[in-house]
């Protein structure tokens, strides 16, 4: 068999070196640890950083620098490649400042830590604590000044729990920053795979003309996780997976999937046809069309009732489903299944398409083509299945999967991407009030449904609960890997 | 990078296992012992033939039996794999009978030879020798009774050399044998590449729709040799690229390229849909869409008039190159540009589907999307170049090529193909009466062209005459690999 091949014309990387002040609020927290901080030393590794940006860490904690770095080198550094002495290098960028949100006097300290730097051309505010800290931490920043031209504010989610909340803040936030100013980040957004998604629909002539009804049976869109809620729980049960997954993620790549043609890449445009495709969905009827599951003692593994602080009463759920329908004429009639959940049976983050059975009976072996497009960070896949012929008699054929990696060459993780894009101070892969605030309306019926009916027990370890394979229509079912 | 990858459902081997008697005139000959025996060995390895099947070499060489294995041991067992007594198993099946086809008396001889295997199920003559012998060893055959329900004659090309001298043989061959005992043989239909065309467009959803002048901009189809004449000098020089690839080979991957969906793949229907094709061709202007040339002596490789046996003062065509246009709905506007040579600078055997650009901005390197078929035995793949996103920057893209083997597990040869088809009765991978008169009067105009203007010189491992770099139209170039 001939090696399949990419074969990548090399790009220079784009500069985003904007000198700028990072001020990273919860900068002792864990997605700090974890993710914020790894990705800046990869963007500074690979020379994306400013030689003179800055990384201000801001937490309640009263450390000093040195007892903040010492935290960073244990807890930060074994999420990345560096050895001690690069380590060390990239944290010549990194200043630590203690703060505590609730307290306006603390803003001064952090006007003048920035007043001291005074070449920046970007400043950036990460908001990674609690959503009722947004308003106040964003209400001081301005009174010290510190929402000019060249601010943003980037905001953790979650962005409130429901339509109403997620207003509360949205119109919070706008007393103090301008809309293009305020990055609301949904990581996925930053993923590569999820980008490639539109350079496949509109770099390429081959699939747009497919790209509707009369040629796509259904689409699927999967974020399954073979872990349970682990140390979360407490967190966790106050969310659940709707919230936590689908109104966000999910909704995410259902517009990036299902999006008419942007008339730009630019923020606005980019997020106009998101919106669009929201309004479009038709009213959710929870009742046909939605399934939530809790996932229950299997085989060894926990319950979720019985992980680490959760209440033994608990009725959030920790998987849901759901059936979409998009009524404009690209998709009218084609059902989206949108599925995610905790302790399932294989980890995914999959788009699916499957399109229509060939209308022919020149080759009746030949199954429907599919395209499933994987967005892993560690399988960020494309795989097509094609009939091709088998050497034996005239109609006889076999599926064959054509798959490559659509990402050659570093591949920057979705936070890189997304801290580079909020230094740069664009808006793009960011979201915008309206669309959130859009996916919250769509989804207030199932909500609705969540809070009157217990959601279904799934085994852990399970494909989750019986109830949701009544949502594919006949001939459809919930693909569960090639 | 992820490995892709290929999951061929086994299927069964058809079984073909008719008992037959397969007579083969000029059983002596080049084809007979670098292709036939060697394909019909490959038949018999593979089980895929009766077990009292017979095969009956016949010849003007008068040997014995034993003279005439002991040169198919040492001619024909090279191009297998199998172990002496592999082979002389094989020889098992193997008789030998003098025959000249200019003497009528020894097909009296064949004849009792025949009849004295009662229990063949499928009788066929295959008549590989020159056109000259077809009319009268037909008649003869018929002369003798052996053009039965159960008999078929395979003819070898080359048919004719226009269209008048191939209606003559079809003519004198219809007097003897019914047009569905005949089949025409082109080893190009016996290529699973060329089989797997017809699956990828009608057993897949996804080429159909695309596959019409509003998607496609050009098509090319190229039959590239690096050899020259070698030995075969007197032959080819009567014969040409024209007579010797174009008419035959190209206009069949043509057919099978673009023509509309046959209602079967049965005999009639399918060649009913090539038919049709060649008919909606626009009529040939070769002023202005083809270009002749003849390769010159360069870099120590002869010219064409300098090969052995070859006319020094000879305007014989070592290269055609054509465009074509397709009078028809699906087709109207695209050119077709088809390409055959010797002694060019690389083999191939390919069709080349270039599709339009993206009719997009969103992603400006994007390059348009390209569906390359190699055709070659050893080298049966698809390379579909599509755009996918580059890590840096929204909208940057670079080409890569999804590249896969569409032949997975054994290969038969195109010859084992359509042995076993000629054996099983089966017509369909063979060219009717009408199609291949269909392509020589299509062709009429050019051979006249050729009557009258020399060929363009084009040094000997170049890519042919500078003169064909004139057909493509802007935008468009002569492909000359990935």
């Amino acid at each position: 068999m001939a090696a399949p091949f990419i074969r990548p014309v090399p790009k220079p990387m784009q500069s985003e070196q904007k000198n700028f002040d990072l001020i990273l609020f919860g900068a002792t927290g864990d997605l700090s640890m974890r993710k914020l901080l790894p990705a800046l030393y990869d963007a500074h590794a690979a020379g994306r950083l400013h030689p003179k940006g800055r990384i201000l860490g801001a937490s309640r904690s009263r450390l000093t620098r040195g007892q903040f770095l010492a935290k960073a080198a244990a807890e930060a550094r074994p999420h990345t490649a560096a050895t001690p002495a690069e380590w060390d290098a990239f944290c010549q960028r990194i200043d630590y400042l203690p703060l505590d949100i609730g307290n306006p006097q603390d803003f001064a300290a952090l006007a003048a830590e920035i007043r001291g730097k005074a070449d920046s051309e970007s400043i950036v505010f990460y908001l990674s604590a609690a959503p009722q800290f947004f308003v106040p931490a964003c209400r001081s920043l301005a009174a010290h000044g510190l929402n000019g031209a060249n601010t943003r504010v980037v905001l953790e989610k979650p962005l409130g729990t429901d339509l109403e909340s997620c207003r509360l803040i949205n119109d919070g936030v706008a007393q103090y920053f301008q809309e293009r100013q305020i990055l609301r980040i949904d990581h996925y957004l930053g993923k590569n795979g999820l980008h490639n998604l539109l350079a496949l629909r509109f770099g390429n002539s081959l699939f747009e003309p497919l790209w509707n009804n009369r040629h796509i049976r259904s689409v699927q869109i999967t974020l399954a996780e073979t872990l349970g809620v682990e140390a979360r729980g407490e967190f966790y049960n106050g969310i659940g997976a709707l919230r936590d997954m689908v109104q966000n993620h999910i909704m995410q790549i259902l517009c990036l999937t299902a999006m008419e043609r942007p008339q730009s890449l630019d923020a606005d445009a980019l997020r106009d046809a998101k919106l669009q495709l929201i309004r479009d969905l038709l009213p959710l009827d929870p009742a046909a069309d939605a399934v939530f599951g809790q996932y229950t003692f299997s085989d060894g593994l926990k319950g979720y009732t019985q992980e680490h602080k959760v209440p033994p009463e608990s009725r959030t759920e920790t998987y849901a489903a759901l059936r979409a329908f998009i009524g404009n004429p690209r998709w009218a009639g084609v059902p989206f299944y949108l599925r995610t959940g905790k302790r399932l049976s294989r980890r995914a983050a999959e788009i699916v398409i499957a399109f229509k059975p060939p209308a022919d009976t020149l080759f009746p072996a030949a199954l429907p083509n599919r395209l499933v497009i994987s967005l892993q960070a560690d399988d960020e896949t494309l795989h097509l299945r094609l009939n091709v012929k088998t050497p034996d008699g005239a109609q006889n054929t076999a599926p064959a999967e054509l798959g490559f990696d659509t990402r050659p060459g570093r591949r920057p993780s979705a936070y890189e991407t997304l801290l580079l894009e909020a230094l740069a101070g664009r808006a793009a892969l960011f979201n915008r009030r309206d669309e959130l605030e859009a996916a919250w309306a769509w989804l207030a019926p199932a909500l609705e449904a969540l809070r009157q009916n217990p959601p279904h027990p799934y085994p852990a370890g399970s494909t989750g609960p019986a109830a949701a394979n009544s949502l594919p229509a006949a001939g459809d079912a919930w693909f569960e890997g090639i």
